[in-house]
Parts: structure tokens; sequence; C-alpha cells
């Protein structure tokens, strides 16, 4: 798993010194539509490419076995051989759908991921897992496999709206909460309209890459991830089967705040840490109001959580703002308060 | 790579006692509509399994993304997770597709190969390639995958008929050919309807176990098992899209005696080892005829053989019974030849 990775400055200068040295037969490039309009053009100059990129449907909706056969057809057609290099550039939807597509092809070519969101940056292009969506469950296929270069550059985020932007952050307070304090202390000083410098997208990162290194096959440590993602992941599939889908950080936003609370509540992590987590989150990100709360819904999806052992439920929780510990077993009661407690942590009047 | 081999003397019966020491939640078994009938219920009994099996048509039209689509949907259905296994009982499709299926299941599952023909033990479910067929190219979309355990044991090939068994006698040949003279001395003494000893289809397994595990991702000697497959590859796609498919092992066995043909051509193999192969090939397998020797459309299929370098043919030629070498250039013209010569190696009044 020896990837080379190009972050901070100049990252994508660095990229395309690097991809000049390389030898590959041919390069093709997956991009989505929005990246097509808004990332391809700089990057396509980066690297004096001039092909016809490979173009999906923005949106979740592509990553699955439709969009697999196209590109696999694809490449197929164009006659891609082992020394090919595939390039992803975009969100997690293209990293995902493209690592699975060249993990495969032909038993696997090379491929780089360059996300453009900060989730990509943050967490989705990293840890090698490549995945698409399948039978209504996501990611029920998918490889491990790492990219041959990951490259980080801010000048893709310059587009991003602040909602997406937002969302993305949701796994950057993930990862000070989880193993970086003072990563948490740096974040907390962010407006919810600002952005992080290049240098803390950097570390948000590296907590990703730090942990995965130590546990690519999610034995063990790699499970502090989940945090947030117990009932982010819960509210979040309430909400889409309901019909009124939320933001993937908006949901482990959630997740993380009534998580934390658990945390407080079994006397783990402390009431000052609670209070502060409870501060910052919901200044971060609105109160969810709605149907995604219904208990019942909400326990069924998370007694089939991945994550569980047997019949009981087990969540990552907190013992410090900087710490996770893993495997915790949470009753069904607790879930329910915490479902309950949800809207109580926002002050009453909004 | 760590795979538990089960072979020899009461296989199947040791592989069922490895198995009742370990500790999977939940095991499925694959097999084609023809294992199902001839193979299950032995099977079955040996492990004390009372599930239903997954079961596909048998056929080569069954390995591709319609019946993996469908593997994963059953598989999601019944819940399985990665403490899941997927025993794979069958020949090279059932093993090639249930190894790419539980290679991708949620990023993959244990999987076991219990090869039931003379061609899977020997040759397909060896190597830890998994594959399916896409775009009407074969094993397009795979993965680099091994088995957790490979349960190789006679009693599954005494219902396999006559002319799949010569089709599978091909790899032994082969195998013996480029690695082991030994070996090959000892198969000449079989007649073709006999069968061979346990003690032979292990050796004839172990050059190829050897060879992939020396070099597993076919950077270099891997290639001697393509040795008859440059040019029974390219009859056997011709025979194909003229509608009169051949059997793989036929082909192969075409192949291999053109390629010693060529060796001995151009002084690398000396003319009684050639008159030898000769000899026991013809033997062993009829003379093909009709239109595969087409030669325009047999050196269209070798132009594009994967095993090429740039624009040159490359082959497996032999140096002795028992001596491979890759990685030879090998003239249009010779190949022409070679195609030309081939009817003449069969007597005459035949």
């Amino acid at each position: 798993m020896l990837i080379s990775h190009f972050s901070g400055t100049n990252a994508l200068t660095r990229f395309a010194n690097w991809l000049e040295g390389q030898h590959f037969s041919n390069i093709e490039i997956l991009v989505d539509s929005h990246t097509c309009e808004h990332c391809l053009p700089r990057f396509r100059d980066a690297i004096r490419w001039q092909g016809d990129p490979l173009v999906i449907p923005a949106g979740e909706e592509s990553k699955g076995l439709e969009q697999a056969m196209r590109l696999w057809s694809r490449l197929l057609d164009c006659a891609a051989d082992r020394s090919t290099l595939l390039i992803n550039l975009g969100g997690g939807v293209v990293t995902d759908l493209g690592g699975f597509v060249a993990s495969t092809y032909k038993r696997g070519v090379p491929f780089v991921h360059v996300p453009t969101s900060l989730l990509g940056q943050v967490d989705a292009a990293i840890g090698s897992k490549t995945g698409i969506d399948h039978g209504g469950i996501k990611n029920s296929v998918g490889t491990f496999s790492s990219p041959l270069a990951l490259v980080i550059d801010n000048v893709f985020l310059d587009t991003l709206p602040q909602t997406e932007y937002r969302s993305g952050m949701a796994e950057v307070f993930k990862h000070a909460l989880i193993a970086d304090g003072n990563l948490w202390k740096d974040i907390c000083t962010i407006s919810p309209d600002g952005r992080l410098s290049e240098e803390m997208i950097e570390r948000a990162a590296g907590v990703k890459m730090e942990i995965v290194e130590q546990d690519p096959l999610e034995k063990s440590q790699r499970k502090l991830l989940n945090f947030g993602h117990s009932l982010g992941h819960a509210i979040e599939s309430v909400a889409l089967v309901n019909g009124t889908p939320i933001r993937h950080g908006e949901a482990v936003a959630a997740g993380m705040l009534m998580e934390s609370w658990i945390s407080f509540q079994i006397d783990r992590l402390d009431e000052g840490s609670w209070m502060e987590i409870r501060s910052v989150l919901t200044k971060y990100y609105p109160r969810l109001t709605g149907g995604i709360f219904l208990e019942d819904a909400c326990l069924g999806y998370l007694r089939n959580d991945k994550k569980n052992a047997g019949t009981s439920i087990r969540m990552v929780l907190l013992e410090d703002l900087g710490k996770g510990v893993v495997h915790q077993e949470v009753s069904e009661q607790q879930s329910r308060s915490a479902l309950q407690a949800y809207s109580g942590f926002y002050p009453p009047n909004e």
C-alpha cells in the first residue's frame, strides 16, 4: 500500500511533475457532470491532457452497476490495458465508483484519486475502500484497493457550495473528536461560514490515513471512524425512506451529538466536554426536524448495523475531546433516549 | 495468501473436519445445474450441510454480470455478512464467478474452491484469479483473490464425461511440458481412455501452485502457463465466432502441437522431443478440422494477445520436455506456417 501523497501548497503542480516521470500506456479521466465543468479544465491544464473524459451524471444514483458496466465497456472500447492509468476527479461517488471499476477491470489497473470535495479530501478518498451500491444497500459491492497516488489541493474547493462544504466539515469534526484534541480546538475557531486552512485539511486527512494504515481491514481501531455514524446513519436512512433526504454530514453531526450525549450520560465523557461539543455542533448544524427521529424506524436500522456483534448494539463513544473508544455496548433504551433528547440540545427558541 | 490445501486420499473428509473447527456465521454453497445434481449430494453429506444452494445454469454463459448481480442480491437477501463462507462447488465457471462475487461482496467474504472437473483441479481453481466475461471478452472483469481453502478430491471426477476429462488433460500435459519432465513421462503411459492417479493430479496441480506462488501477478514466470494458449486461444476464438465451438482443452492441445513445432523449427527443441510430443498429443486429441485454421482470422487474434509486447507476437516455447521459456518473439510468417503444418502432424489416413 505504497501511495504517493500530494497535499498542501502546489499539490496539483507537484502531482503533474510526478506524473510526467511515470510511464503509462494511456491516461483516462473519470469525472461527473459537475466536476467535468468546474474542475476538469484546471486539471487538464495542469497535467496537459487532451483526451475525452469518462463522464457520469452527478449524484449518488451513479454509484451503481449500471455506470460500472458502462465504464468497463468504455475501457474495453479504448483498449485500456494493465498499464493504463485511471484518474478519478470528483467527490465520493467518483472516487468510490472509479476505484471499484479500476480495481476490477482486467483484475486491476492503477488509479489515482483527486478528490474535489471536502468530504472526499478528508474522508472518502482515503482508506483504500472502493464500492458501489447494489440491492438498495450502500457499498454492498466493492474491494479494498489502494490508489497509486492521492492529490489533495484546495484549488478544487473554491467552487464548492457552502452547504456541501459544511457537510464535509462533519467528518473533520469527527476526526478531531476521535483522535486529535488540538485539531478540535483549532477548528472550533472557524465560523460556520468560514473555510479551513490547507494545513487543517492535511491534519484532518492525516487522522484518517494514520488509523487506516494501522488497521486497513477494519478489524479494530478503524471502527473509530464510525463515530457519529451509528445513529447518524439510522436517521439518514429513515429520512431517505421518508422521501426527505438529508446530507450525510448533517446526519453525522446529529449522530455525533447523540453519541456524545450517551458518552456523557454513562459517565465516559465529562460534562464540560459534552457542553463544548454541543455548543460547537449546534452552532454549525441547524436542528433537524421532521419525521426522521421516528424511534422505531431508527432502532430497526441500528439493530442491523454492520458494526454490531451478535444481537447487541455497538457504537463508538468518546472519553475525551480527541479520544474515541470502539465497540461500546449501548442498550436500545439508551438509543431511544438519545433520539428523544436530540431536539433539546438546541436552544428552545430556535 | 495462506491457503489450506486438501488433496489426495480422503481430501473431502479432511476438509470437513477442518471446516468443523472454523467459526463462520453462515455457509452458502454455489453450484451449477450439473454439480447440483452430481456433486452436491455427496458434498452435503460430507460437511453435514442442509441449506438451499445457490444454483446457476451450467455453461460459460453464466460467467457474466447477470449471474453476478443475482448472486450479490441473493447474499444480501440471506443477510450474509463478512463472516459468511461461500463454497464454490463446480468447474471453472463456478470457481471463477463464485470467487469474483465473494471477493467483491461487502468488499470480500471468505470463500473455498472445490473444483469438480479435472480442468478445475489442476488449473482453473488454482492461482487466485477470479473473473467474469464482459463486453464479449473473457475475464475482462475480475480480481486477484485467494480462497481460504482448496479441496481436490478424485471422488468428484467419477461422474465427469471422458470428453471433459480429456479436455482437462490438456492442462496436465501443459504443466508437464513446461516444468516437469518426469510427470510428462508418467502421464504418457495413460491411455486416451484412462484416468490419472490421485498422485499425478497432485503433481500437476503442484506445478501451477509453485509457479503462481513465485509470480502471483504474472510479471514473468507465470506466463509459462500460457504455453499452447497463444495459437490455441486464437483457434478457439475463430471456432467460436464461426459457430462451431471446440473445447478449450482441444484447442490448447492443438496450440501445444503448433507451438512445440515452432520450438523445433527454430532449433530451440530437439527433433526427438518434438516427435514424442507429436506422437502423444495426436494420439490423445483427434485432428481438428473445419474453418478454424483460417490463417487471417487467427492472426488477428494473435496480434491482440495480451501476452504481446508492443507490436511483436510473443509466445511461450519449449526447449526441452519439461522446460518452457517465456516471452519468445515469433513472426507472423512462423505462426502462419504452424497453422498450415498442423494437419500434417497427423497420419494422412486419419
